[in-house]
């Protein structure tokens, strides 16, 4: 099979369900332990993984690498989407971000001046969650052996136990809420790339989801979430609805999406539900008061355009309703279509 | 100047004096929140940064990105330093590591066996401190645009407050321990790339020290600890006698250098005292429980060679009396001579 040979290919590193089954394949049959004190682990393969550490605390920790081209891009930067990009998986297990540490391996001759930027829009995201960077490493290569440059991120946030959430907790009859428009980031990379001049509207959603999460918090109950990133919505939804044993029939007419997304992604023959989101939520609420955490994350910077988009059902396929009153099966990707998006 | 100018070189990322000047200009300058709860933060630049989360304990955390060539080398490979690296910058805070966050970035066309090869290797020396790995990340990039692969690990432990060692607090008539022979990794590396044929003898040191570490607390007082990667024990120990402002007096004759190291040194004109090791600490111990130390750390598995190498004076340089019975000044390294050690 072309995805399942002996090298490995971009699709393996593209967050769809190929990805996934390397990395059951290769790290999960190979790691011996893969959680500590009962925590979270490898195997729920969830945005992030927890230690508890007393009866009523745990440590939530994740980590990803950034391989972003080009380094800037509309909206956003390779600066902050390594912060954001961890900061994010923490938040979305339901926890407060404390801290990055921040891995920069960059290549021989990049501007000094460039550098400076990247480091002040990783701190100025920081800054909107109170988040301190508090640890790193610094690695050059040969220019002909890297271009440009890659940026791991860890976090870590500490919280209670009983407000961890992972992206596995869906019931039936849960609302599904979507934080805002989706397909900005990935196609504001591609059209970037493309040279498409659509820059001056189409922007990166790239941003800290924290405020969201804490609102919803307040006033209601979050059963799942996700940061849908590679793979977009369409690979969220799926992976969301496949861990819970559930489906999800969604309401094409009320999952935001900008237009000049539409048109770039029509223009590349993209689905714009396969590409990376990096400051958005999908989550699952319970029903009686969805609409409560629906106005708490509408009244927040980043979830002006939230809607509730659909529920939870027993059918175990995610539906959704178009708008000329068809249905159509949203199916998680083999990959993302955008290599090198985050 | 040739190591200030616009762009950034090989010499930004190797772990001497220039490159801490550039992350003291560059990182320091640009990050507001520095630390967390008071915890030990960035401005610390020790080998791992702390959270305190009550009274009693703090979390450890640290992060590394592992760029070494070639991937295999004689005694281990980038799975093993990658484990290694981060465990040790947990291991020298005092504090046992629980789990490693791994984040891989592949170049397309990677062999799966060799990746395969990687994660058992990254499993196996986890096993030896009974770490997990919990959580990670994996990228894919075209392989004209970068050669092999990058691994980031982050780690985190947690101990108790009164157990924590920096890498500051030597006092005036501390012994100094190195826990082995020095230069091993370094000069492993050079010699494979170099083609010499001494890799039968030569091989990196790379290892897990908490074992040492373990052992050395049970007996006696660490006032200070740090594994001396990149740069050597000429950065390390500089750097643990300039943060606490004293000096040291060493002794040639018991700094542990294996024949074979020193003869590919001689034969490449590099100094075995500024490259990297990856299984050994520098220590500073109380004077009265030194010889307790010594003892207990020539039981563990990697610490039989280990000697009382001098002690901390007030004189704030590092002199080492050499074996022909003059004085040679230990300079902290501009950098590491060897490039993409670890
Ligand atoms: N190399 C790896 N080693 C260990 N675990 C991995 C590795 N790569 C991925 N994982 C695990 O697989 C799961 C999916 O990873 P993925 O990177 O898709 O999650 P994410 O960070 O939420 O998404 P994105 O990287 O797109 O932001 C996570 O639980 C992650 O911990
Ligand atoms: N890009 C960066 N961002 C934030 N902090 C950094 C960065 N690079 C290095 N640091 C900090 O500088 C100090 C020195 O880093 P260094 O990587 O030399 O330590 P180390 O990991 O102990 O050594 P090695 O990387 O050789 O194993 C550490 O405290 C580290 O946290
Ligand atoms: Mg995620
Ligand atoms: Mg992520
Ligand atoms: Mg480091
Ligand atoms: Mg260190
Ligand atoms: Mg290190
Ligand atoms: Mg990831």
């Amino acid at each position: 099979m072309a995805y399942n040979d002996d090298k490995i290919n971009m699709v393996h590193g593209a967050g769809g369900e190929v990805m996934q089954g390397m990395i059951s394949d290769i790290i999960l049959n190979n790691v011996s332990k893969t959680s500590v004190n009962g925590g979270i682990g490898l195997e729920a393969l969830d945005d992030s993984a927890t230690i508890p550490i007393d009866d009523e605390h745990v440590i939530v920790t994740t980590i990803d690498s950034h391989t972003v081209q080009p380094l800037f891009f509309p909206g956003g930067d390779i600066g902050r989407i390594s912060a954001a990009g961890t900061l994010n998986d923490i938040s979305v297990m339901g926890v407060k971000p404390l801290s990055l540490n921040n891995a920069m391996v960059i290549s021989e001759g990049f501007e000094r001046s460039d550098l400076e930027k990247i480091v002040k829009s990783m701190d100025e995201t920081c800054q909107e969650v109170g988040a301190a960077i508090i640890t790193g490493d610094t690695k050059v290569i040969d220019s002909d052996k890297l271009d440009g440059m890659i940026i791991a991120t860890a976090g870590i946030g500490v919280g209670k136990k009983e407000n961890i959430v992972s992206d596995a907790g869906l019931k039936v009859g849960n609302k599904v809420i979507i934080t805002g428009s989706v397909g900005d980031h990935g196609m504001a990379i591609m059209s970037k790339r493309e040279g498409f001049g659509y820059e001056t509207e189409l922007k990166s959603d790239v941003a800290p989801v924290w405020g969201m999460v804490e609102a919803a918090q307040k006033v209601g109950t979050i059963t799942a979430m996700k940061d849908p990133t590679r793979g977009g919505i369409a690979n969220a939804l799926n992976e969301m609805a496949n861990k819970a044993n559930v489906g999800m029939r969604l309401d094409e007419e009320r999952i935001p999406i900008k237009p000049e997304v539409e048109a770039v992604s029509d223009m590349l023959g993209i689905d714009p539900f396969e590409v990376a989101n990096e400051g958005k939520i999908v989550m699952g609420v319970e029903a009686e008061n969805a609409e409560d955490v629906l106005q708490a994350i509408q009244k927040t910077k980043y979830g002006k355009d939230a809607q509730i988009i659909g529920e939870v059902t027993d059918k175990k396929h995610v539906i959704m309703e178009t708008i000329i009153g068809g249905e159509r099966l949203i199916e998680p990707p083999i990959a993302d279509p955008v290599p090198r998006v985050c």
